[in-house]
């Protein structure tokens, strides 16, 4: 129900939110009273439950002056089809505009927007999100975020106060729930030098959108003893086929039952014509039939007593219309049973401790290690594997349609789960975005999020191909920020920060000491540096000695470090000795250094010495040619991250930054 | 020499743009006079000389309604100190403010500005930047770049002309020529529904920064047949040793000469204890001697008549005082006899068609092909072979400190040489900025530049590398812009698309057609896409029907297009036939395609057939196993480029689209 706007107020100024005094007149008469006793000039403005957008009908008049004026305003005012009143309000001293607004989102729920008035908001959409509630660094950080914050911090001499913006902002978190506000816009809200007045206010309240949901234990997925692969397959680069070897190349221990009615054995596994005939229990069914099949199989399953089921096959709402109806069915039959389904339309898990997986894809060398994967794709939870199979994986779970088990219980799982030090997850929508956000908010584990379908082509994109609602990308990236999670914008983006969160400590701050062998790359260094809005480090006197005793006359000390010269002076070695330096140094929070070629080829690849730092490391290296990118591979497994350019280490970098920001 | 406000606006009447009526007064009777011929209300503004901003000393006085007032405000304003008279004018009616500049930039000569008044310029620094001579196509979109352009489209009813502002831009061509202006500020500018007025003017006159060069030729640098190499060593790890086995390793054919006054032979070749010992003529002189002995080796080649030195070492400008002084004098006696020479501090040149080299890295396999290098650091010039090698380069040259060969010269050379298709720029600063931009605006062949030390900490690292002078980033940009140039940001984007640009022809437009193997990177690939400003493209009527026989009945059509359920129901080979679909449709202007694993591992990775594609196609394909990144290699050398993420394909076809566009 929209409240009027004297409504508005007066809910608002019960939580001491300051407010252009407002008076609601049904008569003339009430209307010259309320004027005379304001004093002249006034606003006058109509009220009416249905006038969305007062404006735009001509219902907001500045400096009305007489009495006479008043009438002849207020019979116009109330002329207007709907109006139910007219305020009289005070007319106020000219402040900066800001508008501040609450609105529901249907993924994340209630949502707080801050802007500047005018130009900002209208013609720039220069406006910063957070979800409610707000914290103080929160409110903070929606204020200062905004292009037009500086016209805050003062502009022709004129300023606002910054600091009741951000009371005004945190209030809301108590007013919107417990007034159940489902919009809200506080527009303009005049800020002074001292103190911020709600000009004109429009509230609805109604009932909120609620987000709890029954987050249910996954693990007993990755616990299964016993797997029934339906549609096993022969030909083993088939789907049926593949999981098969990829359980035998993994090593799994548990029992594998293949089903297949024509087969009598594959790879040494007995088959079985139905799952039905298995003649033990079975925990867990990978279903690689046709979707046409899956209700049958899944049926089959439930009254075998089957607990998890993961559902390979494509076919299903991704796809077509009677794929929906498919889905809707399989899910059905699973829920009214107690089974759990992964899928369809995935790879579903694999782990490389126990060696279980449903994988489909050829597997090669898989470590294993504390990055634990949560992946809407298939082939993204694939590709994954490939660039940090040495680093190493504790749980990976790929969800696809999330028919069933979705982003929100598998993360939960991941976050519980021991082996995980770190959460690299791959999402095109969400089931339940408010949960997704809090559980992130709760993690003390690093998060790294690569959403895509960021625009209207990619989301329909990703409709396509997971059937997954998703969201608006700006909301998402608020609950990013305020969860201290790093979210990253491409594949690339996504391995590289997961291989410096699961390798390295967090920085304490944004000062970076750069070693690079070539001047080239401390250039390309020092940008990547301040693009990304970390700093160089000043050198301590004591660092600053040490280099200039290991340096050339000629050679002048920086950062970046230009370590060429250095080490024609002082031997190819000095690069582990420049290492150990910055280390000690306390002005210095993260090094990235560029790996010294003629250095590891005297000194070898094990820089597992430098686990003892007390601040992350990140080296840089080209790996074009065969032997560095072994020496990479080493250099990684003794747990130094390596990038391929400064620009990427310093990227990497910068999420551990966000993480480590947000985790303090 | 500053004129004055109605003196500026003569000036620019002059050339037909249009002012406020403004009548110079040194009396007061003549301003009484002056008010009552515009008609009241009218402005009235301080004028003299030395005052640089008038409002700032409480010299512009608005909204004068009377004779009384004329004669007050008079007064008051010739009390302001250095006044010399008041100017007299009409109030304007307000229009949208917006502010046009000229100035002079130390690199590129004259530049111009625009942006729009008030918060737009002060608060968000919203300006676009263009180097005069402007065409329209610049005038236009320096006005279109802005964000406030939105306020010129229409904001509240109100709207600007935005043709005539185009033509205020364009006029400033011919004045600034003509007039021989060094700064201009026409600020506010009124842009009204029609036509703009010039409100306030300050321009000043003076001698224009000159940027002529004699851009020498350089090829005899590189049709050298002899050479000797000055400080050779026996151990080939040194630069002086590296060189010789380089030469070797390339198959240099010309005669090669080591100097060292205590080898006998090295690889092979005789050497000799001076340049003066070398009985034959010496066409290039590689020195790798340390900085302080080159002096004297300088001297000696210029008495034995060489034409071309290329100095090697370190120790020179970038490091130190002495160095400089060094520098200096290297040159001098170089310009006395008429040699040129490239570097000192760096790696010089490299053509791997004669094999004619002065670099001293370790070289591998270096393929002949058009992508020229103009690299200011020789690590870069290094660098670029790995990742290119098998695409091919025609010649490279890295300059260092360019002392005496420039930016210029190298750029002219490499874009009148034949082998040269695409020139790839690696640089920190510039020598003569306006030259180069010249040159980048007049060539045909497509070029990319990646030019650090963007920001100030990168400046600083720049000069202790190369001497380099950097220059504003943002003017730089503007030249790109104008001069249809790929703009990269680190070296990666270099390479992807250098790549790009020496394989592919370009695109005639940016209607993107996308073939994918799995959902995710089609989810991924719409995203990119529509994130670097291109278009996915509508399918034809023909493509439309051809895919839907292709595809199972279940599969949804889209662009991107999901190759697996295509590939499941039509067979591996589908790939390639896809991709004649989309070279057929006309709707289409490049294609982005995953490498369909399968299709390769049946029919090979020769691509040349796409040869005859009338349109763009780039790969992606993830390289992380060895297989794969032989098979990217030979499909690169079939002539499709490969990348690792739809992102960087994407990313490296906007820049294609760059140069397209300029180059029509």
């Amino acid at each position: 129900m929209l409240l009027l706007e004297h409504e508005s107020k007066a809910l608002l100024e019960k939580y001491g939110i300051k407010t252009a005094k407002c008076i609601f007149c049904e008569t003339e008469e009430q209307a010259v009273k309320a004027a005379k006793e304001i004093g002249f000039p006034v606003v006058m403005k109509v009220a009416g439950r249905e006038i969305v957008h007062k404006s735009d009908v001509g219902g907001v008049i500045l400096n009305v002056k007489s009495e006479d004026e008043v009438r002849e305003v207020f019979q116009r005012l109330m002329s207007i089809p709907k109006a139910e009143g007219v305020n009289v309000q005070p007319q106020l001293e000219k402040g900066i505009e800001v508008i501040v607004g609450v609105a529901e989102n249907e993924q994340f729920g209630s949502v707080a927007m801050f802007g500047l008035g005018g130009v900002f908001v209208e013609v720039l959409k220069d406006v910063s999100f957070r979800l409610l509630p707000l914290t103080r660094r929160d409110a903070e950080e929606m204020v200062r975020e905004v292009k037009g914050y500086k016209l805050l911090e003062g502009y022709r001499g004129v300023r606002g106060d910054v600091g009741a913006v951000v009371d005004l902002l945190l209030k809301l978190n108590e007013v919107v729930e417990r007034e159940s506000i489902v919009e809200m816009d506080l527009n303009p809200v005049f800020v002074y030098e001292r103190g911020a007045v709600v000009a004109d206010a429009r509230i609805v309240v109604g009932e909120r959108k609620r987000f709890e949901m029954g987050v249910e234990d996954i693990s007993f997925f990755f616990k299964a003893k016993s797997v029934a692969v339906i549609g096993a397959s022969r030909n083993l680069l088939k789907p049926g086929g593949r999981v098969l070897s990829n359980l035998k190349h993994l090593g799994f221990r548990g029992k594998v039952y293949p089903v297949n009615p024509n087969a009598g054995e594959i790879l040494g596994y007995k088959c079985y014509p139905s799952v039905r005939a298995i003649p033990d229990k079975v925990d867990l069914a990978v279903i690689a039939v046709p979707s046409k099949n899956a209700i049958e199989v899944v049926k089959e399953c439930a009254e075998k007593g089957v607990k998890g089921i993961i559902v390979l096959s494509a076919g299903f709402a991704e796809g077509w219309e009677q794929g929906k109806e498919l889905e809707r069915q399989i899910v059905e039959i699973a829920r009214k049973s107690g089974m759990r389904i992964v899928g369809p339309n995935t790879m579903g898990i694999l782990d490389p401790e126990s060696g279980l997986t449903s994988f489909f894809s050829v597997l090669r060398k898989i470590g294993q290690g504390n990055i634990g994967v949560l992946a809407q794709s298939g082939a993204v939870a694939n590709f994954i594997l490939l660039p940090l199979w040495h680093v190493g994986f504790s749980k990976i779970v790929a969800i696809g349609n999330k028919a069933d088990v979705g982003e929100v219980e598998v993360l939960n799982f991941l976050l519980k789960d021991e082996k995980t030090r770190v959460v690299a997850a791959y999402l095109e929508g969400f089931t339940n975005g408010r949960k997704f956000y809090e559980l992130m908010k709760a993690s003390t584990k690093p998060i790294v999020v690569l959403k895509s379908g960021r625009t209207e082509a990619g989301k329909r994109s990703a409709l396509s191909h997971t059937a997954s609602i998703s969201t608006s990308e700006e909301i998402f990236e608020a609950a990013c920020k305020q969860a201290g999670v790093a979210k990253v914008y491409d594949f690339e983006e996504l391995v590289d920060a997961a291989k410096a969160l699961a390798l390295q400590p967090l920085p304490r701050g944004t000062r970076v000491g750069v070693i690079q062998p070539s001047g080239a790359e401390c250039v390309m260094s020092a940008d990547a540096v301040v693009e990304n809005g970390l700093e160089l480090a000043k050198y301590s006197e004591k660092t600053l000695e040490r280099l200039y005793e290991l340096a050339p006359e000629w050679h002048s000390i920086n950062n970046p470090l230009d370590l060429y010269p250095i080490a024609e002076k002082s031997g190819d070695e000095v690069f582990n000795e420049v290492l150990k330096v910055f280390n000690e140094d306390e002005n210095i929070d993260a090094i990235v250094a560029g790996v010294f070629i003629p250095s590891i080829m005297k000194l070898g690849v094990d820089f597992s010495w430098t686990r003892k730092f007390s601040k992350p490391v990140l080296f840089t290296m080209k790996d074009d040619i065969e032997e560095l990118r072994q020496a990479r591979i080493e250099i990684e497994r003794s747990g130094v991250p390596v990038y391929p350019t400064p620009e990427r280490a310093v990227r990497a970098l910068r999420h551990m930054v966000t993480v480590a920001k947000r985790k303090s």
